[in-house]
C-alpha cells in the first residue's frame, strides 16, 4: 500500500495518451505529469541528449516524491529505460515491453508494422523486444517525423494531417501487416487517420494504453497500489513551456479541465539548447 | 536473459489450464509443472495446511532450478502467495491479482461474480482485491466444492458435470452479474458448461489465462526472459500421485503428448493425509 503519486514524463503532450487510460484503469491513483515541451521534439535528437532530458524529468517527478516512473515516451523509453530503472529507488516502466507483447499478442499473419519517431525506430528497440520473444515475426519499421510536430501544434485532426498520414504511410502498402503499433505516445491522437488510411483489418496497437496493464500489475506485484480508503491527492501537470497549448490538448484529450503548471527552466537546471 | 524454467505448481491438473496458456503466449520458455494429485483436494484443506502443501511443491521446483514461480491455483495462492513471496530469491506470481484486474476492466455494469473453491472463497482474497481498487462494485462470491471433483476425475463434460453445474451456479439467477471469475484454475474445463448455464451475455474471466500476461510482463520488467537463440529445454510434468490420470487429462487440454513423472512422496518429504 502507497498512497504516493505515479510519475509520467514525456516529450510533450503525447504521454496523456498514456494518462488518458491510467485515468480509466486506475481510477484511485494519483497521476504527476510532465511534458518537456519547451526540448520537444525528442525524436531527432541523439539518445546522449535524451538520455540526459530524460534523467532530468526524472529527477524533477523524484523531487515530488512519486512510487514508480512511466516513461510515457517511446523515444525516451528507448533511449533511457536501463539508464533510469539502474539509477532510481522506485520501479521505472516504459512502453516499448507493454507494446511488443499486444503486437505479438494480436498479429495471426506475424507480418507487423511499428511506426515511430527517428530515434524509436533507430534504436531498432521494438524489433529487438519482438524478435526476441519470436524469431519468426517479419517486422516493419517506420519512422514518421512529421508526425510529433502535427499533434504538439494541435493540428491532429486536419486535412493537412490526413495528407502527411496518408503519404507517409504509404510504405506499408505492399508489406501485407495484419497489426501496427503506434511506437509513440503522440500517435493515439491521430488514430483515427491512421485507422482510415491502413484499413479497418489492420490491428492498432496503443503502446501507451497497454502499459497501464503493466502499471497495473507491477502495482500489485510491489504491493504499492493505492489504498481505496486513502483520499485522493489532486493530479498535477507540469511543462517545460508556456501552458496555454498543452491545457488544450490536454483538457480536449482527457476531457477534464487541465491547467497545467509551468516547470521552469532555470529552477529545474534544465537547459534549453 | 534468463534461460532456466518457469516452475507452475497447482494442487491437481487445474494448473494445466495456466500451462495452456504459457504455451501459447510463452512458446519459448521452459515449463516445469507438478501437481499435487496425492492430496487434492485444497479446496477443504485450512490455510495453514494448503501454505504448508504450497511451501513443499515451490521447494520442489526450486531444487529444479526455476527462475520465476506461478502459483497457478487460486486456493494455494490465496493461502501462500504472500508467504513464498518473502521466503524465495525469485518472483513468485499468484492467480488472484490479474483474474481481479481483467474483471474490473471488463465489467460494465460493476457487479462482479466469483466462483472458486471453499478455501478460495473463505479468504475473501477476491473481494478484497476487486474492492480495493473499486469500492463502487458488487462482488457475489460462491464456494463450488464440487467442481475440482469433476474436472480430476476427467468427468468435466459429462452429464453428470452439466447437472451439478446448472444447480450450483442457480446462486447467481437473480444476482445480475456481467461478468464471472472463474476463480479456481480447474474451472476453465468447465468452460462451456458454465458459460452455456450463465448466458453468453456474461463473460468469464480465466484467471489462470490472465496471469500469463503479467508473467509475460514481469519476465521483461526484470529483463529474465529466455534468450530466443538459446535451446528450449524439454518441458517437465511431475505430479504426485500416479501419472496415467494425469497424462490422460493432460495430454487432451494442451493437445501434446504429456508423460508426467512421478514426483514420489517420501523422496519429497511430503506428507500425505
Amino acid at each position: 500500500m502507497d498512497n504516493r503519486a505515479i510519475g509520467f514524463m514525456d516529450s510533450g503532450v503525447g504521454g496523456l495518451t498514456v494518462v488518458r487510460e491510467a485515468l480509466r484503469q486506475l481510477p484511485l491513483e494519483s497521476i504527476y505529469f510532465i511534458g518537456d515541451q519547451a526540448r520537444l521534439p525528442y525524436g531527432p535528437r541523439s539518445s546522449t541528449e535524451v538520455r540526459k532530458f530524460s534523467e532530468q524529468m526524472a529527477t524533477f517527478l523524484m523531487k515530488k516524491d512519486i512510487k514508480m516512473l512511466v516513461i510515457a515516451c517511446n523515444t525516451a523509453t528507448a533511449a533511457a529505460l536501463e539508464d533510469l530503472k539502474e539509477k532510481l529507488p522506485i520501479p521505472v516502466i516504459g512502453v516499448i515491453s507493454p507494446g511488443s507483447r499486444a503486437a505479438l499478442k494480436v498479429t495471426r499473419n506475424r507480418r507487423i508494422g511499428v511506426i515511430g519517431t527517428e530515434g524509436t525506430i533507430k534504436s531498432k528497440a521494438y524489433e529487438t523486444a519482438i524478435l526476441s520473444k519470436d524469431s519468426s515475426v517479419q517486422v516493419y519499421s517506420l519512422a514518421c517525423p512529421k508526425f510529433v510536430p502535427l499533434v504538439e501544434s494541435n493540428e491532429y485532426d486536419s486535412p493537412v494531417a490526413k495528407k502527411v498520414v496518408a503519404e507517409t504511410l504509404r510504405y506499408f502498402e505492399n508489406k501485407d501487416v495484419d497489426t501496427l503499433v503506434l511506437g509513440c505516445t503522440h500517435y493515439p491522437l491521430l488514430r483515427p487517420i491512421i485507422q482510415d488510411v491502413m484499413g479497418s483489418q489492420v490491428k492498432l496497437i496503443d503502446s501507451g494504453a497497454e502499459t497501464i496493464g503493466t502499471v497495473s500489475a507491477l502495482l500489485d506485484y510491489f504491493d504499492i497500489a493505492k489504498n481505496s480508503n486513502g483520499e485522493k491527492s489532486k493530479d498535477a501537470y507540469y511543462t517545460t513551456a508556456a501552458p496555454k497549448s498543452f491545457n488544450q490538448i490536454a483538457s480536449q484529450w482527457l476531457q477534464i479541465k487541465v491547467a497545467a503548471q509551468k516547470a521552469r527552466i532555470d529552477q529545474l537546471h534544465l537547459e534549453v539548447n
